[in-house]
């Protein structure tokens, strides 16, 4: 079924090691106790661009200077985290990158991308963007590097999981946010190798559930428009043709309300001390919800996919109270 | 003049060490590419507790158990870091703790430094939590542990600065946030001996800045009544006559405007992916405003005090967005 396999992301766990950070795997004591359970946090909003994109980026350039292909240029659309990743990983081998973003991209990810020495090319909107994009891709020699839908963004996404399982033994359960679906499947793919026992589990936003569409409809269906969920690394409109047959394997899927992942977005600040995305924080909500199906003391493991948070989206995580109710599992 | 040296802050490290986290020292490429100087983070925000409170008091009670002196009992009053601190020291040293404390404690605080053990028992106001700790301090074989005025929590805060500049040589300045001062002098007695080139410099908020009149006067000043700053951790009324005269050694004190440092607490929060508190980002504005009087790249050390933040402050720090004007020296 899946073009990608285990033996993927261990290649690309070796030929990206030196290009990202290993990630620390962190807990809370209260938050267990609260909860009675074991709960581990791979921490990738610590990464280099704060988020595990690097990885994919990293390892789809990687493996071409490996078969001395590198191209002359890379180019990719996004206003966010995969911009950066991008920008990075194309600097780290000396190629210029262009990023086609669309004018309201925020002006501190514009910053980074540009300080990580990508030219931006803003446009109206995104439409116009993916146009640019898809005719500077023709140009001889440029590689586009998409966002997840590539067997080599997927393993190189594997590797935040193969890492966290390689550290924390016996995982019973194991968590990802799902927007395009790489990092699901690339933790799929770590976790059914080295936990085999564990259930792997999506969590998507409610307000932006395409994939859990999907997978009742037993084909890929599409968002309408434009989702409006704080979640915004879950809001892509649809996953790819790549990763859906993976998430299909999956062992559970849940769709987060908006006041949920606020709710954890607070507690998981709190709690970690840690800049924690909305997006990941959407993870750790499906992880309360099953924990209230389970009998005996769990083992799980959180990928949390990044860090970077808009001032707005700040603004709206902090607006309501949500630390004065102590997380626990029995309402 | 002092009665605390580098003797005991190296004691301290000795006899603390399996009780305390040594938390990693942190930069931002891209803060440092906008300055133009390399500012190093010692993150005690991910210390235990959530902040470098725990070193003092652990080595509080350490000394007293290596003395074979261990009391039946500790108490503390508090309402913040340094009643968890107490809490878990305690904890680890298998002795009961009562934290004397307001009404007003955050119910996540409470809930925190019940969860180390320790009895929290909740005053209608804070003159009563003092009468009542102190009548408690007179039982027999009881020890209070004083949040900063005490030589050996002077000697257990410097330790944060000691791993730090253990860590990272040749700094040429390093800056701490000053409430009562313990952070403070323990980082002077720790920079002194192994970067003595490098300043030491206290930052204070300008609406609680006691410490910056009594180094004008020249004696201990006190706050007239409860200062209005988010940078909680730095307002006490006074500080004690053991810090003061350490304090009085720094080579420069900085008072800072509140909305230079929920400026600094966005831009590390955003940076470096933590979830800093205001008290620490409080030290970066001293170092931005300390940068404009350099001539020459300076190699920084900022020690970020810790993590505990209320959902009222995030709110307030994340009204506006300071995110739009990235951090520059030139204006």
């Amino acid at each position: 079924m899946s073009e990608v396999t285990f033996a993927d992301v261990v290649a690309a766990k070796q030929r990206i090691d030196h290009l990202v950070h290993k990630t620390p795997v962190l807990s809370s004591h209260l938050l267990n106790n609260w909860l009675g359970h074991e709960i581990y946090f791979k921490a990738e909003c610590l990464q280099k661009i704060g988020a595990f994109k690097i990885r994919g980026a990293s390892n789809f350039l990687a493996k071409r200077h490996e078969a001395n292909e590198l191209p002359k240029k890379v180019v990719a659309n996004s206003s966010g985290n995969h911009a950066q990743a991008v920008a990075l990983a194309a600097s780290s081998f000396h190629i210029p990158a262009t990023i086609y973003t669309t004018e309201n991209i925020s002006s501190v990810k514009a910053a980074a991308t540009a300080y990580y020495g990508a030219e931006v090319l803003k446009f109206a909107n995104r439409t116009l963007a993916d146009r640019a994009v898809q005719e500077a891709a023709e140009t001889p020699e440029t590689a586009w590097i998409p966002p997840f839908n590539h067997a080599d963004i997927i393993a190189g996404q594997g590797t935040a999981a193969l890492e966290a399982l390689q550290e924390i033994p016996d995982i019973t359960g194991i968590f990802a946010p799902v927007g395009g679906g790489g990092l699901l499947s690339g933790t799929l793919l770590a976790t059914r190798e080295l936990a085999s026992n564990a259930e792997v589990i999506g969590c998507e936003p409610f307000n932006a559930n395409d994939v859990a569409k999907s997978l009742r409809a037993g084909s890929i269906q599409s968002l309408n428009g434009p989702p409006k969920t704080l979640a915004d690394g879950a809001a892509t409109p649809c996953c790819g043709e790549l990763t859906f047959p993976i998430i299909q394997q999956t062992d559970g899927f849940y769709e987060i309300a908006e006041i949920e992942l606020v709710y954890w977005t607070q507690w998981l600040q709190h709690l970690l001390k840690l800049h924690v995305e909305p997006t990941s924080a959407m993870a750790m909500a499906g992880v309360a919800r099953w924990l209230k199906t389970k009998n005996t003391p769990q083992k799980v493991m959180v990928m949390l996919s990044g860090g970077n948070i808009s001032e707005s989206s700040m603004r709206q995580i902090w607006e309501k109270d949500y630390l004065q109710t102590v997380p626990s599992l029995l309402d």
